[in-house]
C-alpha cells in the first residue's frame, strides 16, 4: 500500500472559465468539459455524469458531455443554451463544477414503480427535485408511468397537487369571485377559451386566465394566443393586465405557478401520455396557484377524444370534485360533444383565425365554435353569479352580438402588448375524398398527430384546415382537409402519415 | 391563398458534409446541425428533434442539437462520438438527414402504462425499436416502470424474453450439454462465476460463459474479468476461446446476443430499477441466445439483497422455471445467504484480487467466497451430469486444491488475450468503527452505493475493502472498511455518503 495516498479532506479545485459555444439542446442542461481538465480528472466525471454547476450565486444540475481540444481548452467549460441562460453565464465567468447531490427522492419514485402508496412528504420531495431541474427525463418518465393507469389513490392525487403548488409562486386577487375556465383537451381546434374569457370579462367578471402550451395536441390556448399577442407575462405584468382589462389570456409557464408540472408536461408530451391523476394535479395546481375561486371545466367526450366514455368522465368528475374540495376551490364540470373537432382550423394560427372570426361576428365564423363558446360562457357566468340561473346563454349571446366581447378581447390583447394578425403557411396540400359518400367518422387523434407532424404547435402557421363535418355528403376528389406547413419536409411527413392512417372515413351515402 | 405554394412531392435536399467535432455524449446519439442549414430550414428540425441520419449504407436515429456558426458551417454536420462510431463517419463523408420514421410501437408502451396486457407481436415491435436505437431513455423508462411491480403476466414475460432473443444473434454449440451459471445479483463482492466456471471446465464441462456489466451494482462479472483479461470478444473469437479452453469468461455485450436488453439495462441502471419480469427476460434471453442447455441460477436472499424474502424467491423461482420450460432450457435455482457481502473486495479490481487468491489457494483467500464457489460448482456439475448426485462438492474441492481449476482459469484468460494483474487505487480512506461492540447488520445496498460513488465499476480500482463480517467483535476506531478511489473527489463523495448513511451497524457486545 506504499504507492497509495491516504486522503482525508475534500480537495478544493480551481474553477473553470466559461466560454460561449452556442449549442442548443433545448431544455436539457448540458455542460461541456475537456476530457483532461483538472475537474474531470480529480472528480472522475465522465460523459453523462450529472453534476452541479455554479456561476455566481446561481446553480443547476447538468449532464456532462466530454469534449476534446478542438472544441474547448483544458481550463474552459461551455454550457448548452438552456444552462447558460438559466445561469446568466458570460464569457470569462468562473464556473464551479461539483458532484450532483444524491437524489434521495428517487427512492420514492422506485417505491411508486413497485406499487406502493406515497405519503405527501414523499411526493413533496419528488416535486421539489423535479422543479429544481435535478431530474432528467428518465426518472420523470418512470414516475409518470408509475402513476398512470389508475395507480394513484385519491389522497395521493390531492397530495401531488399540493406538492406541485408548493414548488411555485401563488397569486391572490383579494376578490370573492375569481373566475376561470379550463378544457381537459383532446379535441383539435376546440379553442373556446379566448371567446369565453372575453364574454365573461365583458359581463364584469374578473378572469385572470393563464393557459398552458400544447401537451399532446397541435395547440394549447397559450400557443393560439401567442399568434395574436404577447403571452409570456411575469406576475407584475399579469396583474397590470388584469387590473386594466379585467381579464388576461396569458401563458402560465412564465409565471412559475407550478414549475414541477411544467417539467412533467415536457415528458408527457414526448410520451403522448396524460393520466387522470396527472391531469387533475396539473389543472388544479395551476388554478389554485393562480388564485381562482370558481373553475369551469370543459370535458369533451368521444371515442377518439381524451375522455372516451361516460365512465371515464364520471371517474374524472369525481376525482376533480374531491380534489377541488380538499384544496378549497369550486369546480363545475361541463360535458361536451367530443366526436369531432370544433371549428375549422387545427394549429395555432388557423385556430386564431377562427377565434377572431367568431369575436368579429364574421359570416365565415365556424358555427360550432361560436355555439360552444357561448354555452360555456353562459355556464361560467351563472356559476359565478354574474347572472341568474338559466340566463347565461342569452347574456353571452348579447355580449357577443353587441360587440362587447370583441371590444374586451382587443383590450386584453392591447394590455398584453398589442393585437397581431395571424400569419399564413407557405406550403399547402389538399387531402381529397377517396370516394363519393358521407363523412362517417373523424379520428381526432390522427388529425392531431398529422397537424403536429406538419409542424404545429412550434410552427404557428402549421396545421390543418378541416373542410367537412360528420354527416356531410362529399364527392370523390373533393378536399376533406388542407395541410399547412412552413417547410416542405414537414408537409411531406404529415401527408405521408395521413395517407397511411386516414383520419376521415367516408361511408355509403344514406 | 395566392401567396402560398401548393406542394405535392417531397423535395430532395443536398446532403451535409461530416465534420469531426469530438463531443462524447456516451451512448446517446446526437447530430449537430447549424441552425440555418438547408436541412433544418426545409425539414423544420429544432433542438431535440429525432432524426434519421445516414452515412454510406449505415443509418441510425439521433437527437438534434442546433449550433451556431462558431461551431459548424451551414453545409456541415457533426456527430457525437457514439453516433460517428456507429456510422463509421469520416471527415468529408456525406450525411443525409431525414425525419425519423414515426414510432408505432409507442402505442403499445402507452397501452402497457395504462395497464393492458401486451401480445407477443406488440412486445416484438417494442423490442425491435429499442434494439435499433429508435427509443430515447424517456420511452424506455416508461416501459420499464409500466412492466415493474408485478404488472407483467407470465405469458408476457415469456413473450418479452422471446422478443429480446429475436433482436440479436444466437450461438449454437452442437453439444447435448452446454453449462452456464448466473447470479441474479444484489450481493456486493459475490464474484463466484470465474471460480465456478474454472472448476466446471476443469471437470470437462463446456461452459461458454458470457456475463453482463454491472446494472445497479459496483461490478458485474464482466467488469471484474475485464481487470484480468480481454472480455469484449466477437462471436468468432468466443468460439475459438471455448474450443481452446473449454470455457470462456467474456462480456456478452459485444456479441449482440440480446441488444434490446443491453439498451434496457442502461436505463435500469440510471433508475436503479430491476423488476422480476425484466430480470427473468434479461437472464433467459441471454442464456438461450448463448446456446446454453443447463443454467444454474444463484439467488442470494437477505433483507438488503435484491431478493429480500422467501416469498420473493418463490415468485422468482416459479417465473424462471416456467419461462425456461417455455423456451426449452433447463434451470436449477440455488438459494444462498444474502445477509452480507461475499469476499472482501467490492469493485472490479478488488474482487479480481479475491478471485485470484481463491484460485491460487492463497492463505489470505476469503473463506466465504471459496466455500460458496465450491458449493455452486458442485451443484452445476451434478446438474449437468459431470458427476453423480451428492458428489459435486468433493469433486469441486479436489479440482481447486489440486490446481486444475487455477490452470484452467489461466488457460481461459490466455485464450481471451492474456492474464493481467489487478491495479490499485491512488486514494484510500478508512471508515472506523464508531464504538466498541459487535457487527450487528451490514447494509448491502449502502455498501454498493458507496462503492459506486467511489467510482466503481467505471474506475476498475475503485470500491470498498471490507474488513469485518457479521458477528465480529470490534473496538472503537478500528477500520470497518477502506474506501478506494482513483480521484479525490470521488473518495470524498463516497465518504460523505457513508458518513450520512452508515452501512455497518455496531451493536452491544453480546
Amino acid at each position: 500500500m506504499n504507492d497509495t495516498v491516504r486522503f482525508d479532506s475534500p480537495c478544493v479545485l480551481e474553477p473553470l472559465r466559461y466560454r460561449a459555444l452556442d449549442i442548443d439542446t433545448w431544455q436539457e442542461h448540458v455542460i461541456y468539459l475537456h476530457r483532461d481538465c483538472a475537474v474531470c480528472r480529480a472528480e472522475g466525471f465522465r460523459a453523462q455524469a450529472r453534476v452541479q454547476v455554479q456561476v455566481g450565486a446561481r446553480r443547476l444540475i447538468a449532464t456532462v458531455n466530454v469534449v476534446g481540444s478542438g472544441v474547448l481548452g483544458r481550463a474552459e467549460a461551455a454550457l448548452s443554451a438552456s444552462a447558460s441562460g438559466a445561469l446568466e453565464a458570460r464569457a470569462g465567468d468562473l464556473v464551479y463544477v461539483t458532484h450532483a447531490p444524491g437524489l434521495e427522492s428517487l427512492r420514492w419514485v422506485r417505491a411508486k414503480v413497485y406499487g406502493n402508496e406515497l405519503a405527501g412528504a414523499q411526493l413533496d420531495a419528488i416535486m421539489q427535485d423535479v422543479a429544481s431541474g435535478s431530474y432528467t427525463g428518465v426518472p420523470i418518465a418512470a414516475f409518470l408511468a408509475a402513476c398512470a393507469g389508475g395507480r394513484m389513490t385519491e389522497r395521493e392525487t390531492i397530495d401531488l397537487t399540493r406538492a406541485m403548488i408548493g414548488t411555485g409562486e401563488r397569486l391572490s386577487w383579494n376578490r370573492p369571485v375569481v373566475a376561470d375556465k379550463h378544457c381537459v383537451g383532446g379535441l383539435p381546434g376546440n379553442r373556446t377559451s379566448p371567446i369565453v374569457v372575453a364574454v365573461a370579462a365583458a359581463a364584469g367578471l374578473l378572469v385572470p386566465k393563464t393557459s398552458s402550451r400544447a401537451i399532446t395536441s397541435p395547440a394549447g390556448t397559450a400557443d393560439t394566443m401567442a399568434v395574436l399577442t404577447r403571452v409570456d407575462l411575469d406576475a407584475a405584468t399579469l396583474r397590470q393586465v388584469v387590473e386594466q382589462a379585467g381579464a388576461s389570456l396569458a401563458w402560465g409557464g412564465a409565471l412559475g405557478l407550478s414549475p414541477a408540472d411544467d417539467m412533467l408536461i415536457q415528458v408527457e408530451r414526448a410520451l403522448d401520455l396524460d393520466s387522470d391523476a396527472q391531469l387533475v394535479a396539473s389543472i388544479l395546481s395551476k388554478k389554485v396557484a393562480a388564485g381562482s375561486t370558481h373553475v369551469l371545466i370543459d370535458v369533451p367526450v368521444g371515442p377518439t377524444a381524451k375522455v372516451r366514455e361516460e365512465a371515464d368522465l364520471e371517474r374524472l368528475r369525481s376525482l376533480l370534485t374531491l380534489a377541488a374540495q380538499a384544496l378549497g376551490v369550486r369546480v363545475r364540470i361541463v360535458r361536451t360533444d367530443g366526436t369531432q373537432p370544433v371549428g375549422r382550423g387545427i394549429g395555432p394560427a388557423l385556430e386564431a383565425r377562427d377565434v377572431l372570426a367568431v369575436l368579429q361576428g364574421a359570416p365565415s365564423a365556424p358555427h360550432d365554435l361560436r355555439e360552444r363558446s357561448l354555452m360555456l360562457a353562459g355556464e361560467l357566468m351563472e356559476f359565478c353569479g354574474a347572472c341568474g340561473a338559466g340566463e347565461g346563454a342569452a347574456l353571452a349571446a348579447a355580449l357577443l352580438a353587441g360587440g362587447a366581447a370583441w371590444t374586451r378581447f382587443q383590450a386584453i390583447c392591447e394590455a398584453q402588448g398589442g393585437l397581431r394578425a395571424p400569419g399564413r403557411a407557405l406550403f399547402l396540400r389538399d387531402v381529397p375524398a377517396p370516394r363519393d359518400g358521407v363523412v362517417a367518422t373523424i379520428d381526432n387523434r390522427r388529425l392531431a398527430r398529422a397537424a403536429r407532424l406538419a409542424g404545429a404547435p412550434e410552427r404557428q402557421v402549421a396545421g390543418i384546415d378541416l373542410h367537412v363535418r360528420l354527416g356531410d355528403t362529399v364527392r370523390a376528389g373533393q378536399p376533406l382537409l388542407t395541410l399547412h406547413a412552413q417547410a416542405s419536409g414537414e408537409l411531406a411527413y404529415a401527408g405521408g402519415f395521413l395517407a397511411a392512417h386516414p383520419a376521415i372515413v367516408i361511408g355509403e351515402a344514406g
